[in-house]
């Protein structure tokens, strides 16, 4: 590890470096001593074992590596008066970006009681991975983040989110190598191709070699580098290389590789905004290779551990009980010369902070990792001006996507001198019926382009790769520095990111009992092309499971939206873009569906997530004797058909149907915020009456919400029963037992005393379905009074 | 596109070239055939709107080039005597490949209602996205096919796993340019560096650029041809380029390509069998550029359509009602002059069949890919050789997941010679305390060693890379060609893999229904690290949905256990390891846990899947007043510390225990096939006693596998709700209200009729769990009394 680049193009000066390394020195000493100490934090006196906490927790290994980073990120940001976010990819870096905004000031504006001085230092190294303390990773709760550092592989895509329109900002983003395993960082360096040098900000890729993962080498540090080199170029980059174990070598390169990665980016945003871009840009990056765990033990019992995998996590594990590691231990920590770094009270001495620069420009300051701060309320117009027109339920038909892409279009037009909303989507866009939004905005793309292409853009702010990962990851990092967006996805693969999501619902969790934290706008999914209409993709296409997975999650965080036609979608929509702090899931239909409520009774509808559409059912007054209720589109119009088939041949039959576009309603209010009382619940559902519920998706997921109703019992539902194939719409319903005369007889069958005029309309409703099937053989298609079925009461 | 290499290298005869083209365009014929037709099947007449499906569905744009690398595949398969396989990377190939293996043969050997003459062909096109019919994409219903062409991203990763540990074998594998742009296939390309030269057999990747996706140009069509050079040299390939729109020249440039890249292939295998293989090998693979829906229609209502993303699916779609789009496509199917392909008969004629290879060498026909042929029972030792002994229960501890690794290692010493068992995992193999494999096999790496490194071995059969979903993908190719595996993952990073594991369910459960495919081993999860013990890394590390989201598929494939310690884990693995067919999830700790029952005990209680703890009870015959139910090892260890501190405090309280491994017990016996009947179910958990259960998971789990059992509204059921933080492992408990004490709390606040003394002892509880949070803020560690608790009674 000799090996040093770019050492002569920036000369530091020896003052430079002493302040440099004073600074780096400070990091890694607060690093290491977060791991092991709870009292006696600067050493003022011989370590011993009471000093040190009973459970000793954290990762050591990547520390010194981002130490180095961060100092020197410190040393150009105020060089150069930039406005940075730094993305801390390795995951368990905490001790590292804790150690610094600690030592930059910023924790303590954030954490009072966690002061710049020796009271504060000793809290700093207590709470570390410690009960009722914080988190060994980078988390909402360190300043400065918006990355879960748990798991790994979204650092590049959400810097990339960050620096989307964001022309003012610098991105770095540290990746480990680990890292750079998972597959959803693998193609998250194409990002590359979708940043616009005019309208974006910048990204700094830093990958940070030092080896080793847990237990193994890793595989970019086990290339050659000259093949490392193609495959990064191959990357689209320009990669500059940072190779060393001395640290004033290191230091010296460091400074250089960042000055030349800087200059050349400042010349290329330049040169674009100068001729409006029509370029691409191939971005520098930095490799930078040093030993994990760098100015730890060398060994320890015999074995080496700096620079290999055995510095992992805590290099010394016996501290407390062995005094030869103790010894150890304190030699490390001295090595780092504490008694230069701090005054007697703890506090920093100035050539420590020599580098760090003021205000908000501290990477743990920035108001763009708190885009709370930034958010502004999105333009959402009028809804009206783009409702379908409703005289009679169940009479029109319109694709709801469609009509929700012309809202879309005119937000998209709205905000396009704020530049503030996007919409992503894995190649869907159009196939989901949003393409009206090219109108307003094309498709980011700064790769080649040829005369048969439309609507590529290279200011565009529609983001189309087939990663949803990376869509998941541009998105959240989009949100997470305080701007606004939406996720089109096919129903079934969204399941991609269910990690991703899981983490972010985590992120906003924790973050929302942040004080310091403001709300940012919610991550909002809308997931189309679902399950009922891929009958022609087929099984592999169809799984309404995201659902149940999001719900399981934090009750604070998580709203499930289905709404049954397009003015339910608008208003939907318009409810989950203006929400803060959520993660919104709505599923709707691009297929024409029938529009069963104007815009009024949308919005009415909606804003209660449940109700009784009295147009639709049967009863005068009184209870009725079964309820008929639905969720999503294709079971409302499967219940509708059921309502009318009952309402002509049972006219007595007092019928309520009821719609539910909100799932949590479903849930005791104790259980989830929009959860109903029990009182209301057994208003809409009855406590003691057959309830037929056809759902979109699972059918025990409606189970798992209304278990403690006392009219449980009495709930029968239909849903997907993983029963899916090649074949038309109303097969689909039918093979699943969702369909208009399953639900006629399961109504029959469970509603007590019925005549003999009942049992013959079972005996029609069993007829038709078998008329379906062999019709289904001979034609291939629907049966007639099916595919030309509308609501006629 | 006129650019071609390789065109000289080998040289076609006239002959051979006549004959290739007269296969692609058979291919083409069928392919596209099958998206229209479904009467006239060899345009013996003039066409007419009657000969139309009613529904056109499919995709063409792929379709041409898959066929050209079928026809090319078959004559080199030929001409070399190669076992072969092909995974068909782009998703919607399914025309393609079902009209390859109509021509060779293999579909009318497979179906024998689908011969090969015009009859069959008729068929053939007709049930091609039909319903009841074949879905549109490689699916399990191809034969030859390993891959389902669904969801995309997984076709590298599936190839190498069909590579490992088949030394004879070469696996071709067609990437689509818009599968690349996914992680997992980004990083898939890193297998290389785990492919054994000597063990493993090859694979030969064809990234197949036409230039779109649905709607939008490919990232890696629309870089420089040199950066995709650098990028694929980055990744360890010597990439071949083959680019072109003319057929004659593309045939000359794909032979060459293809006799070039085997005889690189042969060449390194050969150096390195001979010589050990001591050097890491850059394989060769074949980039292939051409238009897509090549030699489609060019226009359709006057846009460009061929060599667009207008060609993606059904290039013309109006053919039934518009009669020049009719005419368009006669003239289209009838340009591959169909009359000199097919008899009179609709026989392949002999210059069609000329390249075909024989029997079980056609791709369609290869028993790799349908590995049940293949698979031959894994060797597991007697568990009685590694069994933990157990006089008492609750005295002793182990890690379970140690004493799994060695028997683990004994699999992996048994299946030395045989290499048909393989472990993989991110980088958590050690970390998972499953280490004890190494003794028997080191990590595959065929990348740099140095001297610190342990373990690594370049014929190793464990694998470990830092990637989910290689892992996955890895395993899933190594299963359906015939071979053993078990994952073992942190629980919380396992739902990296929810849709992957969701579409081999799919896989699984369409591969049960066909006679022909015969049953694969069984792809077995080992969960650990899990959400009870990641109280060290925190919120960001526990989640244990993962059981949710299997619970959610196929009742016919999936299967969960929870085995609560060490000796029914051991019971538990040998049965999934055993199985065929089957997802099954096991949820394990690695950290020191209770011994509760015997190697003869945890075999019949696993057997059972659920039974009554009768030594931890304290009924007297009759019926108990509460039962105490667990499942996983954590809740389990939690309910017999409640379970003690009653029978200390109220003696005469009647108690039954029930712990359950098998989760799918739960479910009714109609839902599942393991599931109890209502009488089984009310002899365990009765059905009117209040039953508390502490549940591994997300507490509505149960509720959504028990709600139609007559005792569930005396259900009671604690669990993770997301209470997750850096904490200790009782704290953990604590947070979300499944310590001993609130569970015996939750005993005393259900049991109607207790007198005085259980107010008294609630209060004791209540305390207690005050003492817990005092203590842990001052101590940071477990109140004593919870450390050094065992079971006593």
């Amino acid at each position: 590890m000799s090996k040093v680049e770019h050492q002569d193009a920036t000369v530091l000066s020896d003052d430079e470096l002493r302040t440099l390394d004073a600074h780096w020195r400070a990091a890694n000493y607060l690093a290491a001593a977060q791991i092991y100490l709870m009292a006696n934090p600067l050493l003022t006196e011989p370590l011993r074992p009471e000093h040190i906490k009973p459970r000793l927790l954290g990762h050591w290994g990547t520390s010194p590596g981002l130490n180095l980073v961060h100092t020197h990120l410190n040393r150009v940001i105020k060089a150069r008066g930039l406005d940075a976010l730094c993305v801390w990819g390795p995951g368990h870096g905490g001790p590292s970006v804790l150690a610094n905004s600690w030592l930059e000031g910023s924790y303590s504006e954030t954490y009072p009681d966690v002061t710049r001085d020796v009271a504060g230092m000793e809290r700093l190294f207590r709470q570390f991975s410690f009960p009722g303390g914080v988190p060994s990773h980078v988390a909402p709760e360190t300043p400065g983040s918006i990355h879960e550092g748990g798991e790994l592989g979204y650092s590049l895509a959400h810097a990339y989110g960050a620096a989307f329109d964001n022309p003012g900002l610098l991105v770095a983003c540290v990746i480990g190598d680990g890292e750079a395993e998972t597959g959803p960082l693998a193609t998250a360096w194409h990002s590359n191709k979708f940043l616009d040098p005019v309208q974006d900000g910048a990204v700094l890729p830093i990958l940070h070699l030092n080896g080793y993962k847990i237990a193994n080498p890793t595989v970019l540090a086990r290339v050659p580098e000259a093949e490392l080199d193609a495959l990064l170029r191959g990357y689209g980059h320009e990669p500059i290389h940072v190779t060393g174990d001395d640290p004033a070598q290191v230091h010296r390169a460091m400074a250089a590789a960042l000055d030349d990665a800087l200059d050349r980016i400042a010349l290329a945003q330049r040169t674009a905004r100068e001729d409006g871009g029509t370029r691409r840009v191939h971005w520098p990056m930095i490799v930078l290779r040093t030993p994990k765990g760098w100015t730890g033990p060398a060994e320890v019992d015999g074995e080496p551990v700096a620079g290999t995998w055995r510095a992992h996590q805590v290099p010394l594990p016996g501290v407390r009980e062995n005094p030869a590691h103790l010894r150890q231990l304190e030699e490390w920590l001295r090595s780092y010369r504490p008694e230069e770094l701090f005054d007697q009270d703890g506090r920093p001495v100035a050539d420590v902070l020599a580098c760090v620069p003021d205000g908000s420009r501290r990477l743990g300051a920035t108001a763009h990792a708190n885009g709370g701060l930034l958010v502004r309320d999105l333009p959402i117009a009028d809804l009206d001006g783009f409702a379908v027109p409703v005289e009679k339920p169940g009479t029109t038909l319109h694709e709801p996507t469609r009509v929700l892409g012309d809202l879309l279009e005119q937000i998209m037009r709205d905000t396009r001198s704020r530049r503030d909303f996007r919409l992503v989507g894995p190649d869907e866009t159009a196939s989901n019926r949003l393409q009206a939004v090219y109108g307003a905005s094309g498709k980011a793309w700064q790769a080649e382009r040829l005369p048969v292409d439309e609507h590529l853009d290279r200011h565009g702010r529609v983001l189309e790769i087939l990663s949803e990962h990376t869509c998941q990851g541009w998105l959240e990092g989009y949100l997470l520095t305080g701007r606004h967006g939406l996720f089109s996805c096919y129903e079934a693969f969204v399941h991609i990111v269910d990690s991703m999501v899981n983490q972010h619902i985590k992120w906003l969790r924790t973050a929302r009992r942040l004080p310091w934290r403001a709300p940012v706008a919610s991550l909002n999914y809308l997931l189309t092309s679902h399950v009922w209409r891929q009958d022609h993709n087929g099984f592999s296409h169809q799984d309404p499971g995201f659902v149940d997975h999001v719900l399981n999650k934090s009750p604070e965080v998580v709203r499930v939206y289905l709404p049954p036609d397009a003015n339910t979608l608008l208003s939907v929509a318009d409810h989950v873009l203006r929400s803060r702090d959520y993660v919104n899931v709505v599923v709707a239909g691009k297929q024409p569906c029938f529009d069963w409520l104007s815009m009024d009774q949308a919005r009415a509808h909606c804003a209660r997530g449940a109700g009784i559409w009295d147009w639709a059912g049967t009863e005068n007054g009184g209870e009725p004797d079964v309820v008929l209720a639905c969720a999503g589109d294709v079971p409302t119009q499967e219940i509708l058909a059921a309502a009318q088939l009952l309402r002509r041949h049972l006219p007595r039959l007092a019928v309520r149907v009821v719609n539910v576009v909100d799932m949590t309603r479903l849930l005791p209010r104790e259980e989830h915020p929009h959860g109903m009382t029990d009182f209301e619940y057994d208003g809409l559902f009855t406590a003691d009456k057959p309830v037929i519920f056809a759902y979109h998706g699972y059918p025990w997921l409606v189970h798992r919400l209304a278990y403690r109703r006392a009219g449980h019992r009495h709930l029968h539902v239909r849903g997907y029963k993983e029963a899916g194939t090649t074949t038309t719409p109303f097969d689909m319903v039918v093979r699943n037992d969702l369909d208009r005369y399953r639900l006629v007889m399961d109504v029959i069958d469970r509603v007590p005393g019925l005549a003999v005029r009942a049992a013959a309309l079972r005996q029609l409703m069993a007829d038709a379905r078998t008329r379906h099937h062999a019709w289904i053989r001979a034609h291939g298609t629907d049966l007639p009074e099916v595919a030309d079925w509308s609501w006629n009461a």
